[in-house]
């Protein structure tokens, strides 16, 4: 097994954020969960636009803001993911290769556009999220190179792209690729509602040994494991993944390897702003903490960091200097 | 001559804004002059879009974000200018009607695309613009109901503008129908080099008696009057004008009207995080006061809290409820 010379490959959504400030009211009156993620169509997606106020983009997309904290740190990344060849597949193309990660999924032709997430931002940070997936559904397996994918230390993967067939597939030819390699598989749950859909392949993942770092928030670990308690939850879902790191928002996060267990409070923060992206970023930093051989309690504090910064401006990518944070770290 | 239905009718350019951060360096290296306006075709706007780094998206245009300031503090407004039929197009679209904003101009077909500016922004909230002017260029005179320009108590003119043929055409146009109607012409001179370029034309209208307030910073003035000297430069324009607004950045702006003379402060502001649409919303806030008949020295106060309000975030267009701010003004 040749040294990694990436370290993390990640395949997710490559979606624009669109997102504006709303009031709860409003949020209620639309129909919409508070808080949480739903696919809309066409239709739904042209009918919440209109809805909404004045608005700013943002490259997103969960996989997509993890790397690009991890760019930020000063982790080596790539990025596999299904743009169409339109305006906001540009913008996303531009974000995610400015960031300095590579990314060479070609754009693909005609309809649907590229992926948009319509976000209502709640006056207390709460975000709302409405994705049209658009052309992000339609990454076909043969957009994966698994000889970049065999380069990479971790190959990073979204539960939210385990919905459409396509990336589904390319998903698991990619484990494939990392397993047959001897790389790590980092899988994030996502959502309980993608877990509603998908658990039981999930738990066969888990099961058949294919996830080495698994990543979730304590409603995707209850929802996964059917336990409503918080610790008997991690206890259950320790015993099968060789490292899980479960996020509790303002309660801070968990990470259990085996015998060993570490916890970290929230950073504290002045005002959260736009919760977009928070669990994308403390992803990011625990994943560089972890390929950086640090300890795992420092590795959690790093993803803390992380996630305080991006909850305190609007947008669900790293405006901070991120590796200045680190360093304050030590 | 009626009463107004509308307060403002604005022409201007229909921009989306692409902003991130740069180092002054990096602006340097890149042969942009700090500060300034410059205009850019297709090559150097790929050129620059690739050095800059990831991105936010966020709908921009001089006019165009006065009347969304005009609009947030309660005014009547309509928009005229160019879009393209394409994503960025429906942004911006979106975004000024999402402000209250009435506008109908059809967007026009096939390229060039909708316009955008390209703006780095320095570690001390400085913005260069590099503006991609694209479809917003083809603005037809035939695009102007003149029964809608006539029923605006101000119709609002941007500089910028007054470079492509079409648009000023279509400006000289409804400055008549205006006029026709009996209703106020106010014009920003935007920028230093459209002076360079167009002085002859401002002199010419200002000389007729077409513009009744005009809004100039203290370059402009500078160019427009060939006058060095702060003092001398607006004695001279004064008497051109029966009102004269200029801004001088940090230290504050006035106004004369007559034999009416206004100073005002800058407001204080914590941090200068994106100087962008700082005169902008000068004039949103100024023109409000102006339409509900405020004492020179209360529109340019409002002036003042709007423009501090726009540079202590990035974007161009209000984020905080301006019309909570008037109200304090009392």
């Amino acid at each position: 097994m040749s040294q990694p010379s990436l370290d993390v490959i990640a395949i997710g959504n490559a979606i624009v954020d669109v997102m504006a400030p709303s009031s709860d009211e409003a949020i209620e009156q639309l129909g919409l969960v508070r808080g949480g993620m739903t696919l809309v169509d066409t239709d739904r997606a042209r009918e919440l636009y209109e809805a909404m106020g004045p608005a700013r983009e943002i490259s997103g997309g969960s996989a997509a803001n993890t790397l690009a904290g991890l760019a930020a740190l000063g982790a080596s990344c790539a990025f596999i993911g299904q743009v169409a060849d339109d305006q906001l597949g540009e913008v996303f193309a531009h974000d995610i290769r400015a960031g300095g990660i590579a990314f060479g999924t070609p754009a693909r032709a005609g309809d649907p556009p590229t992926a948009r997430c319509l976000i209502f931002v709640s006056p207390d940070g709460q975000r709302t999220m409405n994705t049209y997936l658009g052309a992000s559904q339609f990454l076909p397996a043969a957009a994966l190179d698994e000889s970049t994918i065999a380069s990479a230390a971790v190959l990073y993967l979204e539960g939210y792209l385990w919905d459409p067939e396509e990336p589904r597939a390319a998903m698991r030819k990619a484990i494939s690729a990392a397993k047959g390699a001897g790389r790590k598989v980092a899988f994030t749950l996502s959502d309980a509602f993608v877990i509603s859909r998908h658990g039981d392949d999930f738990r066969k993942l888990i099961a058949a040994g294919e996830i080495d770092i698994l990543f979730a928030n304590q409603d995707e670990l209850a929802a996964l494991t059917g336990e409503a308690n918080f610790d008997a939850g991690v206890a259950a879902l320790a015993s099968q993944v060789p490292l899980l790191v479960v996020t509790r928002g303002a309660e801070g996060a968990v990470a259990v390897a085996g015998t060993e267990r570490a916890e970290v409070p929230a950073e504290p923060i002045a005002k959260v702003v736009d919760t977009t992206g928070a669990g994308d970023l403390f992803a990011a930093g625990f994943l560089f903490g972890h390929v950086r051989g640090y300890p795992l309690a420092q590795s959690l504090k790093l993803g803390a960091v992380c996630a305080a910064e991006v909850i305190s401006h609007y947008g669900a990518r790293p405006e901070a200097d991120l590796r200045e944070l680190a360093a304050k770290l030590g």
